[in-house]
């Protein structure tokens, strides 16, 4: 394929896409699959010769689409949001032409400094304590990680390099493979400081656990994946209250800030704590800027700052405050739905765009209810367990959920729970 | 952004891409900026008020292209390649599109099913011994990592949790923090097993390394990123022999196959002993599926299968091949320059297509010549240390390169080298 070709190709394919997202409101949200349905529709090898562009493209509907969960259909309530709006689309287009990798100053100055700056950007959008912010004389800053995992992982390194080096620093004859063993991470259930955890959204009270770990000089990490994004918004910030003690801070705006997957994006107080944590230098990484210590990146990436560039640029700090508050309120109409209806219950605090609810009743009717839901594919939800109940999750997801889904779901749920009920004792 | 406008502003990406790679060779490959230009170019903060589409459009050449390495430009031989394709482009944007997150297969059956069997067309055009293919029966199987690090790190935990297995299988009543920290991991100056290392291209002696570990139960672990895309090749294919004895085994797709960033393919011939190391199953992800156990994923991912898929099928199994031999042939053809030069020498063996090569004399006058080329910046080139030689490397990168620029590139360096011999002992 040439560019002619691909400039014909591309321009389909965009249409392809517009076409596919303007009516993903009919297709079946959660596929009606078995597992191994799709190595029976093609080849079991790569093909010798190359295959037609239009036959590849006439497989999308016949291998991938019937395989696919919808998450950008506006009856996926699963799990928690992936972003995807069009700015970032046509960033990553150009992101994906230029195909530069980060993993130096000069392997492609512009994106190491378009992220350091963006960081700082979101970073403000925030309200981070200054020493988070790298302007062009702090000490701290942000870089992007590819999952929150992947910066926990991160912290976890920097936060036990940190304590070998203060060990070492204060009995520097101590052998170091002794250190190491004994070094303790203290976490939840949920692992670290989280704001806004997975199955219900709940928040630890970081302004408690702060003094402590600054007191024994323990390694703060924060992770608010979810719940992150909202705090652009002045009525959620103070449930980022008390980042100030924390070392590291990390949340995904891939999920709730419209940025494509992967920009998990992360901040620390000290740069020089990843350096030290990561530095290596083989010859082949030199380059003359070496020591100018301004930028860092801790990964091997693309140019992933123009996604983030692109959607603040195209939605503003508003449209993004916009975008958070209407999956808040629509959540919360979801909630009054609930609550109006005298056969469920909510299940826990409904502070951002998750509903935890369930039928006043046993686990079983639950389960039964919720098989019922997913069976029907029309809506799709994942369940959690809070202290040993079984709870049907409601977050809010696609970018262009309205109230008429709302209420269509709330319909069909209520529907089949009324179908549950009279099959079931409950 | 509506879909209406999307469509309009995709097309004109898809131009804005295919005009910046037909003419990326008039661009100046190695960028003119000092660290920091970026940062004075740009507002401090995100804007309140969208911007509009036009003014983030024009920023693409006032802001990013300055200060862009333009690792596509056909005079772009630096580190080792990273891939590049249309089809992998247009998959992309479908991926994109989707935006569907694939940590278990209910969160997107297509996505989980489609990477195994793309591992699997993988797999037989590298022809790796049956056991690392999934097929419908096997043990063994591929999942796709996002780098060679991370599939390393993936390698090391899973060798971990085996170890412990077979310890406490044979001694229950040992604690098992006391195994741990007792563990061992035998590696050289690069690291594990290598086929291909990073400065020269260099490969292990896997016949010899694999039976000691199969004796002693040592997990082995094989990288080879760069090399790795040259089995496919009949005639390369024995450089990967005595994969036999390996446990695990990766290479980077998206350096020399033509799939772009990312997509670190890497195998296993036990599926069970990643599944073991990174189970976990809170509720939310549990579906009626759960146990097929067919599928696995270790990752949270986009589509990066899709890719795979378009750039096989749009390439055929020849087309790939012919790819990476043109590339070869073009690094013997620049060895052929360098070795009719009495002034240079060959300071590695070119097996396929990196030439490290230098001028016979000090490193003085080779750091001098190297930083004459990149200041240049027609050409760019990374050095590499051999034996405390200092050495430059020329590693086929874009996927553009021909015989034309091989020459071009060849001139230019001598004509430096003269420069520099004249001016500097040697």
């Amino acid at each position: 394929m040439d560019t002619t070709e691909f400039r014909r190709r591309g321009k389909e394919m965009v249409d392809l896409i517009a076409d596919y997202l303007e009516n993903i409101e009919q297709r079946t949200v959660y596929p009606d699959v078995e597992p191994g349905y799709l190595r029976s529709l093609i080849p079991e090898e790569a093909p010798e010769d190359p295959d037609t562009y239009e036959d590849v493209v006439k497989d999308i509907e016949r291998v991938i689409m019937p395989g696919v969960t919808h998450w950008h259909s506006p009856y996926f309530y699963a799990y928690f949001p992936t972003a995807n709006s069009f700015p970032a689309m046509l960033a990553d287009m150009l992101s994906g032409a230029i195909g530069c990798i980060g993993f130096s100053w000069a392997a492609s100055p512009a994106c190491t400094e378009l992220e350091t700056v963006m960081m700082d950007w979101l970073g403000k959008m925030l309200k981070l304590p200054e020493d988070f912010i790298a302007g062009t004389h702090g000490q701290g800053g942000g870089v992007i990680q590819g999952t929150a995992s992947e910066a926990t992982l991160v912290a976890l390194l920097a936060a036990r390099c940190r304590a070998v080096r203060m060990i070492l620093a204060s009995d520097p004859q101590r052998p170091e493979t002794g250190i190491t063993s004994k070094l303790v991470a203290y976490s939840s259930d949920q692992f670290c400081a989280t704001l806004g955890t997975t199955p219900s959204c709940a928040f630890d009270h970081i302004t408690e656990l702060g003094p402590i770990c600054n007191a024994e000089k323990i390694w703060m990490h924060i992770d608010a994946a979810y719940a992150g994004s909202s705090f652009i918004c002045p009525e959620f910030r103070p449930l980022l209250n008390g980042i100030e003690f924390a070392d590291s801070f990390n949340f995904n705006a891939h999920k709730w800030l419209l940025v494509n997957f992967d920009c998990s994006t992360m901040w620390v107080k000290k740069r020089s704590d990843l350096i030290g944590a990561f530095k290596m230098d083989p010859l082949y990484l030199k380059h003359d800027h070496q020591e100018s210590g301004r930028y860092f990146c801790t990964d091997n990436s693309l140019f992933r700052s123009l996604k983030m560039w692109f959607v603040f640029r195209m939605y503003g700090l508003k449209g993004l405050q916009d975008y958070i508050r209407k999956h808040v309120e629509l959540a919360k109409e979801f909630e009054s739905l609930v609550r109006a209806d005298q056969r469920f219950e909510i299940s826990a605090d409904v502070v951002l765009g998750l509903v935890c609810f369930r039928l006043k009743g046993s686990n079983e009717v639950n389960e039964t209810l919720l098989k019922r839901i997913n069976n029907g594919r029309k809506i799709h939800l994942v369940p959690c367990l809070l202290s040993g109940q079984f709870v049907l999750r409601f977050a809010l997801c696609a970018r262009t959920t309205e109230s008429r889904h709302i209420r269509e779901a709330w319909r069909l749920i209520t529907q089949l729970a009324e179908e549950v009920m009279q099959e079931l004792p409950h």
